[in-house]
């Protein structure tokens, strides 16, 4: 251990000042809207820019558009990245991606005097959310090598393309294959963010560390029965999709329920013809399965699938099951996670592990370094959403964290 | 008993050909359409007055526009009436209504020569569907005495008020509180009409005797949760208002499925934010329970509420159940059952009873008069639509009934 955080006592506070200063680069309208290349990002850049040149960070913008402020170290040390995404969704809220930026960087401002066995950047990537372009990711895509220069040709609804917008904002699509970094110059990438889910909190836990970024998988099922009058057919004449479609939710629902690290639900619905008085001849529902150990996945996505044909062929039901998306498992770093909970642990705090529900930068990160995430606890899970809050506490806890990590991780 | 029924052997085919003929009485388009006060309608009356005056009724339109064909009787002798509707759905069958106006009339005119001790009225209802003004039953509800005449100013899509298409069709909005029957000159009101249903199908049983029309109730039941993250909310901590629902509608189903005479149906969903990744905070559904008794339907409405609040509750979803509509049934005269039973024991058929799950004419002559009402099954329960059958040995079957019935009807 080289020596305990020394982080002054207002940390959390200042923070939270920043990120309340931060949010007014929004669009207009409640919460935080900011898109990535717009004047909003401009301004919010030309922030973070300024705060990093306190941190005594060298700042440029990279190929991919992502913002870079750097904390040199001596000649031939590796690199820690730490990062997470400036933009938000349509009225979203001041910390879900941005406190992952704003926060590594006061902590370096703590540590500007202090010379780290490795060089750490801060990487303030400019579109997680995808809400302007139909794609997201370029900025670790780019460091990864994985970026498909296909989606530069993508354009936002007034028809910019996202080349366009990346080289008005001092970007360099031409660039971006040779933004890929070198996996040998990098100990890892990690990211801090707001939970957006309610776990921390149910457990009064200020910051917990993530095991692993959930694997996901979706399904399309389509249940056909008979459309029929609802008075004239008895109950033991029907072919009611709907009825088959409640069975298979509630199965996925004690599926999941019975399955540690897997979470699973039907949430979106509809049904032909939808009213009131006619047996509902077709009903066609998502099921999304959860996990942060892909095989947990698999096996749920095997035997619920099993099931709904089964709960299908006894109600006379045709059924079509189509598999329309699967994500595996990203498994966060065991030196960065242990790297976490020795930090955590020296100040006393609970080293509480949990999955994350929610894919994030560090998923693409995950193609270049290893990774790793801290959460930081957030109000009634709330995220995505204007009222989205933390504490100056939990903010406090998670800088503390931070500065406990870069002091006690091994560059070796 | 007077005598045995005896109908030509082509009576069915006979009555299959006047209802192809009667059809192309139509706007256009799949099946059949043909509304109320329409061109078709004057067409389709002028082949029905045809065949009324081929049967030797004298034939009048009544006040509020509908046909009537009458056999009269001796003097003091009171009346029985027989009926359906003319018009359709948009693209309906062929038999859904008209036939019900068709098949007596044939049967007439079988029994042209002989005297009934009753007087009998052919009645060609212009409008049971509701599908060209917000309102329906005008002819049964003129004779009961329960016409609001407020309906006459309401209008179709083309600002055409009621009043206006009933005059111009030689029908009489100023009359139709006169046109009011007399219960006690009247036997009863009979109906047949296809089942809109798969019961006789399924039993091989080419009629049926219908116990009662089912009462109705709806419900429409909001259940609030929270919406989330589906990721990144836990199992145990969710409040998801879809699996409420599903729970619900299998609480439904199972209730119904067993209790004799009723059935009942959860068919229109509606969730938000219905989307794969979020957890819904809101589920909109509908109940609706049908019974041939009324203590049948309330019991099970009071039931299945009681249990949608358990399940709510045990979930943690804020429920809100209003029952928005109730309809009691409508018995069927005993009397005029037991004339159909020994019409159809005599001629070798098993008189099964069964409940009309639909609304019919029969359902607002119950205001006025004893009513009774004969099915006849239908291809795979089909109807309301283009593909609606029967066939002619069901409608010879049928006449027979009718025949028979009238030969056996006790007058006093």
């Amino acid at each position: 251990m080289l020596m305990s955080p020394t982080l002054p006592a207002d940390t959390g506070l200042t923070l939270m000042q920043r990120l309340d200063e931060i949010a007014q680069f929004s669009e207009g309208g409640p919460g935080v809207t900011r898109r990535p290349f717009t004047e909003e990002h401009r301004r919010a850049n030309k922030m973070i820019t300024a705060w990093m040149q306190r941190a005594g960070l060298e700042v440029h913008i990279d190929a991919a558009g992502t913002l870079v402020g750097r904390k040199a170290a001596a000649p031939g040390a590796k690199t820690l990245l730490i990062g997470s995404h400036q933009d938000t969704i349509r009225q979203g809220g001041r910390y879900d991606g941005i406190f992952g930026i704003a926060l590594p960087i006061l902590v370096l401002e703590s540590l500007r005097e202090r010379t780290l066995p490795y060089a750490v950047e801060v990487l303030a990537f400019a579109d997680e959310e995808g809400v302007r372009f139909p794609t997201a990711l370029m900025g670790p895509r780019a460091l990864a090598g994985t970026f498909d220069s296909a989606n530069l040709l993508k354009t936002d609804k007034d028809g910019v393309s996202l080349a366009a917008a990346l080289s008005g904002f001092g970007g360099d699509p031409d660039g971006i294959a040779a933004a890929r970094r070198d996996p040998d110059d990098l100990l890892g990438y990690l990211e801090m963010h707001i939970e957006q889910g309610p776990v921390l909190e149910s457990l009064g836990l200020p910051v917990g560390i993530v095991t692993a970024i959930c694997g996901i998988e979706r399904w399309t099922v389509e249940l056909t029965g008979q459309a029929a009058h609802a008075g004239t057919t008895p109950m033991d004449l029907r072919r009611d999709a709907f009825a088959g479609a409640a069975e298979a939710a509630l199965e996925v629902e004690s599926y999941c329920r019975a399955t540690d690290g897997l979470v699973g639900i039907v949430a979106s619905v509809s049904l032909l013809p939808n009213v009131p008085n006619a047996i509902p001849g077709q009903a066609t529902f998502s099921i999304e399965l959860r996990a942060s150990e892909d095989s947990i996945r698999e096996a749920a996505g095997a035997v619920i699938s099993d099931a709904v044909e089964t709960i299908s062929a006894r109600r006379g039901l045709e059924c079509r099951l189509t598999r329309t998306y699967a994500q595996n498992a990203v498994p966060c770093d065991p030196g960065l996670r242990g790297a976490l909970a020795r930090s955590l642990i020296q100040s006393g705090c609970c080293p509480h592990r949990l999955m994350s529900g929610a894919t994030h930068d560090a998923s693409a990160m995950a193609d270049l370094c290893p990774v790793a995430m801290l959460f930081t606890r957030c109000r009634d899970g709330l995220s995505h959403h204007p009222d989205e809050a933390i504490t100056a506490e939990d903010a406090q806890a998670s800088a503390e964290c931070l500065a406990g990590f870069l002091q006690t991780l091994d560059p070796d």
